[in-house]
């Protein structure tokens, strides 16, 4: 089993858990890593579920606050083990997790064996699973059979936000609409009616949709209605009596997803549409003071204001329990499950010493 | 081996002839009992490739004509054996084949038989693989390997016309139109340009398209221009940067298949367009005295007149071989591969009469 020392160099640990290969359901050996650095610490209570791991104090301070992340990446394209590029300041940490989210698992490892007495109580959580299907996410795992295990006041989630302070989330949507015709032989095409351009119409609606910038809560989240695939045609001599297109609306934490269900049906009214997904978003929550001290403590080390999160994470199930969550960590989101994935090894530095101070100070 | 008897009651021998499972690939025992009843008879010269029959007169005519028909079937949909609905004038025979194309094929056979004076020599082609990939037809293989066995003033095709002489064919053409996008995270759509969104345009060119009516030697060709298929999308959660548009052209024997890929790439004019396959038509041909003649004879038992045949069929590789050809047989087209195929058993009457006819008149 690779051996993790937590309280050693960050850039180090951060290697040594990129280079655990622990694609989504292959995540046993980070997890047995992880736990046995963490398990013989004395401040520590270490508990387990399937490969999640869950590290805290039991300090009885006033507040607690979860700080967690996954340590399950996309696939591996060549990308490891890591490499570094550049020297001092420009240095570069290549390769699959880079970003997406080992370097917030390295903070997270290393300020959980270093800091004994925090000032607030932490619960340090690794979960498996992320990257794949809602419904195996170890996170919502957690929070269906140990939901004591996440009680807290307020909740850190070490996704990559370039070192900023990225609130909330936008929802996600997923609709298919349906655009029926009559078949016919291509031959004589006047006996159908052509399902596929029918849905000229629901491609017209799509190009023609301005998509809306929401203000919540003091941040603006932009939407988004895209087409994210379309099917039609059974054989290359046939007028196709059906086309199916797939949109995915990404809608601002303001709306509800009955909202936002509502919202495509009427764009898409006269079609037949049918809701296959959804995920509600995340109000950014900066408006509750334990968000609020966080976000200036670690932005006076970062710099920047606090930024709308544009994709969906794992701060919406923390919004759902009605605790206040926030993204922070290293490493740039649009290089999140690029083939050059790659972190300033900078904002690994930056990051864990605004984590330390706010849970010192 | 099935045995048929070609001199015995039309309805009989075409039960007989469906009844013999024979679909594209399968066709050797059909083919074997169609070679065996005619065989032995003197007035027949009886060749055979693969399983192709071709049986012929030798009697030193003036003219000899073709007359042709494909044994294959496409699939059985358990409507083999083949059972009879109503009776006397009412009667249907029901089951696979029946349209497309054994009944006459029976009439073929029966004539091949009786007919040991015909006015015309005849050469009596029955060939395999017709329902299949272009390539593996069987009255293609002949026309590539025995050119000879194919010499003659006239064509007819045994193809379903309802007992309606139909001319000629239009061609058709299947083209890909590509709509590029740039690809991005549905999160952050606006990094990305949605090419399903930009297929939009595509489908309404298409929508708009008035396909054009197109007179050929007195027979008016009905085209048409329809999307058979569409695929765009990699994932539910990416702005597509590809949608593909397959796009099937039914165009007038007036134009090659060089002017119609032509109108296809100026119709969608600023996208990339391949074109992945193409028959050129066949004008309908019925202007040469042989043809005139045959449709006069034949329209005289079955009334009506000339009509433009809308599928593609084989009469398009006479046409390419300078020869006239029209389709002359018992069923209605629009049955054709359905699996509620029946013919009415009057229609091979008709067809029967009619041509006996012509090859004795």
């Amino acid at each position: 089993m690779p051996v993790l020392d937590p309280a050693g160099d960050l850039l180090t640990l951060t290697r040594a858990l990129c280079d655990i290969p622990s694609v989504s359901g292959d995540e046993a050996a980070i997890a047995d890593a992880v736990e046995a650095a963490l398990a013989p610490l004395p401040h520590l209570e270490v508990l387990r579920d399937g490969d999640a791991v869950v590290a805290r104090t039991r300090l009885g301070r006033a507040q607690r606050v979860v700080v967690a992340g996954h340590v399950d990446t996309v696939p591996i394209a060549g990308n490891v083990p890591t490499w570094l590029v550049g020297e001092g300041a420009e240095a570069q940490l290549w390769g699959r997790g880079t970003v997406d989210m080992k370097g917030g698992v390295a903070i997270q490892v290393a300020l959980a064996a270093t800091l004994t007495e925090p000032t607030r109580d932490v619960t340090w959580v690794f979960y498996d699973h992320e990257e794949v299907e809602a419904s195996l996410n170890g996170l919502g795992r957690i929070v269906r059979e140990h939901p004591d295990w996440l009680a807290c006041d307020f909740a850190v989630l070490g996704e990559p936000t370039a070192a900023g302070v990225e609130g909330g989330c936008n929802g996600t949507l997923r609709a298919e609409v349906r655009v029926a015709g009559v078949a016919a032989h291509s031959a004589r095409s006047w006996m159908g009616v052509n399902a596929i351009h029918g849905a000229g119409e629901v491609l017209r609606r799509l190009e023609e949709y301005v998509a809306a910038d929401v203000e919540v809560d003091g941040l603006v989240y932009r939407e988004g209605m895209n087409a994210v695939g379309i099917t039609g045609g059974v054989a290359g001599n046939v007028v196709p009596d059906e086309c199916v297109v797939t949109v995915n609306y990404r809608f601002a934490p303001a709306r509800s997803v009955e909202e936002a269900s509502a919202h495509v049906r009427e764009l898409f009214d006269g079609y037949d549409v049918t809701i296959t997904d959804s995920s509600g978003g995340a109000r950014p929550g900066l408006d509750h003071p334990a968000a609020a001290d966080f976000a200036a403590a670690a932005l006076a080390f970062t710099g920047g204001t606090p930024a709308p999160k544009l994709g969906w994470t794992d701060v919406a199930r923390f919004a759902e329990l009605g605790i206040p969550a926030v993204n922070f960590g290293p490493g740039d989101p649009v290089l999140a499950h690029k083939d050059d994935e790659h972190c300033p090894v900078a904002q690994l530095t930056l990051c864990h010493d605004a984590l330390r101070a706010w849970l010192t100070s």
